[in-house]
């Protein structure tokens, strides 16, 4: 499919499929379905296209939010800051946007990016830039593409922002994650301003399409009384890691990241046995009893929660809890040696080596 | 003086006197002396003009260096980054400077300024914004007069830059030091760009004119082999504090100033006495053996070497060094309740209240 347009409704499917395929992060679902959901009502629906539909010197700018999930719950934004960063971007370049994109795959900024189109009406394109979720802004296909993460734009819900300038893109990360946690925790963001040429260089291809898919099979599935977790592993050519109960959790909201780690213990077919999954933002690797690791970043950790079927985010990690984990084959990008620089379990302090999940056998 | 002329030679005294009167703080005046030495050298000689020369609608900008004076020491600036503030500052403005003004006192912030406006050719006006040094970016008598410090620019040695607009100068200080800190510690700005108007308000006036005094005094009773504290003590209608040997001196480099507290044994007149002094980049409060407060802010702390003669700042205070305290008046403006809510004792959180140093009697 390569144009299609996005209701209010459709709204609740790409939140569900943003939340699941932002492996734990990405920020809280409902919030940011309901600022879609109202700029929809209020400006008419959103049409998303295909990369190639976007000519080469198309201006394309991503927004988002950035910070702790866990603040951005607590810290609702007004609604207006991400196209206000976006505007003041575009009074910096002297130019204004032509489209949008995703930053990212995530409750959150896979529906901020609708409110944003919503209101401007521009085109929303039909991919991201991490096919999942990442906790820094140079995790990134961009950045891998040579792509500058600024001129950016920072902006809080009390009117303050920043221009920033960097000469890579882990400057942007430092000086923008030190005045996101001086904002409070949480910030609105437009960045990468990129030309239609280079975003189709690095653009990960169909991830809003893939979204809107993954959040209808797990209606549908929720529908049928099925928990959603095999007809997804299935369809995305996943693994089962485990299913088991929070039996602890310790978690700390520092340097603007929700950090932590949870010990589940097994049920059904996992019973007897002991988890854990440790997080920033996202889920970053999973282990078993043994401490091998079943799934690590930059593969897919994606939770649904085991009753209810719906996507578990980190910081509705809770004790008792029962949580299905699936484990995804990430975009082969991330499995480059430059790939893994970035996003491998090295870049976050582990000496575990990255292995692929269908190490764990056949899919589904 | 209404204006005058400053060749290369004339940057020593000025070295000197902002250093003395930067009360400990505003860096290091050897670096900013050759960083303005060199830039004079190659450009010219630079005019200082009163404010009433200034016409009420020209453009006039601050620039300075902002960080902890101990890693300003260490951490050298290439010598184009305060222009380079300024010309992004005017760019995002659409606007060119007419004149430049110094923001304080200081060894590095009286003189960083005379090395941009002999590589712009612009005039610096002679005034200032505190009449001494203050550690934090809203102390300054423009924020008193309503003055904007943004659109402000922050730039480091590598590159990277951002321009930060806020609703309050209190906003501008905490997401500017979050990047001052992230920028290693140190950088340069250009901020608080305000009309000719504004700035006849808000400046304290001769502020350069009396550095530069205050500096010649210094040489000349240096060379005739006198300490010059008396000379100054007279001539600026001070007082003596003490005169002492540091004997213990704790500091650290915390949230990107220099902290710190040290403690002095009195000698010559003050001997068998005990004396301490607390900083923040800046002399914020001294105190004799029975803690009663002998100083503090915002009246002007100033340090000479006892037996050299030459100004001290906090990162020059070592063990076994003997330091001549003198207390100056600060400007009126500082003593209302405005005023001390900025820089009074209560903000940098001492239960002291401010007392005025004409207390300790007659002056000379």
């Amino acid at each position: 499919m390569t144009k299609f347009t996005v209701s209010a409704e459709d709204m609740e499917p790409i939140a569900l499929g943003g939340a699941f395929l932002g492996t734990g992060g990405g920020g809280d679902p409902h919030i940011g379905k309901l600022m879609a959901q109202s700029a929809i009502s209020t400006h008419g629906p959103v049409t998303v296209i295909g990369a190639e539909e976007v000519s080469d010197e198309a201006l394309c700018v991503p927004v988002c939010m950035m910070g702790a999930p866990t603040v951005m719950v607590e810290k609702l934004p007004r609604g207006e800051e991400a196209r206000e960063a976006l505007q003041q971007l575009e009074a910096f370049l002297g130019r204004k946007a032509d489209a949008l994109i995703c930053i990212e795959a995530g409750g959150l900024n896979s529906t901020i990016p609708f409110a944003v189109a919503a209101a401007t009406g521009l085109p929303l394109i039909d991919g991201d830039g991490m096919g999942r979720a990442f906790p820094e802004l140079q995790m990134v296909s961009f950045t891998m593409h040579g792509v500058s993460a600024t001129p950016m734009v920072i902006a809080d819900e009390k009117g303050n922002s920043s221009v920033i300038n960097t000469i890579s893109n882990q400057w942007t990360e430092k000086l923008a994650r030190a005045q996101t946690v001086e904002m409070g925790g949480a910030a609105l963001v437009a960045l990468y301003p990129m030309s239609g040429a280079q975003m189709k260089k690095g653009i990960l291809r169909g991830s809003l399409s893939l979204i809107k898919e993954v959040g209808e099979t797990i209606a549908a599935e929720r529908a049928a009384n099925r928990n959603p977790a095999d007809a997804l592993t299935a369809r995305l050519a996943g693994r089962r890691l485990f299913t088991g109960r929070v039996v602890d959790i310790e978690r700390r909201t520092t340097g603007g990241f929700a950090r932590g780690k949870a010990i589940f213990k097994g049920v059904d077919a996992d019973a007897g046995r002991v988890f854990s999954v440790e997080f920033q933002n996202e889920f970053l690797i999973a282990r078993d009893d043994s401490g091998t690791a079943l799934a690590t970043t930059p593969d897919l950790i994606c939770a649904l929660d085991a009753d209810g079927g719906l996507p578990i985010t980190t910081e509705q990690l809770r004790f008792g809890l029962a949580v299905s984990f699936i484990g995804l084959p990430c975009d082969p990008q991330w499995r480059t040696p430059a790939g893994l620089d970035l996003v491998g379990p090295g870049y976050f302090g582990y000496e575990q080596a990255f292995v692929p999940v269908e190490r764990l056998g056949k899919a589904g």
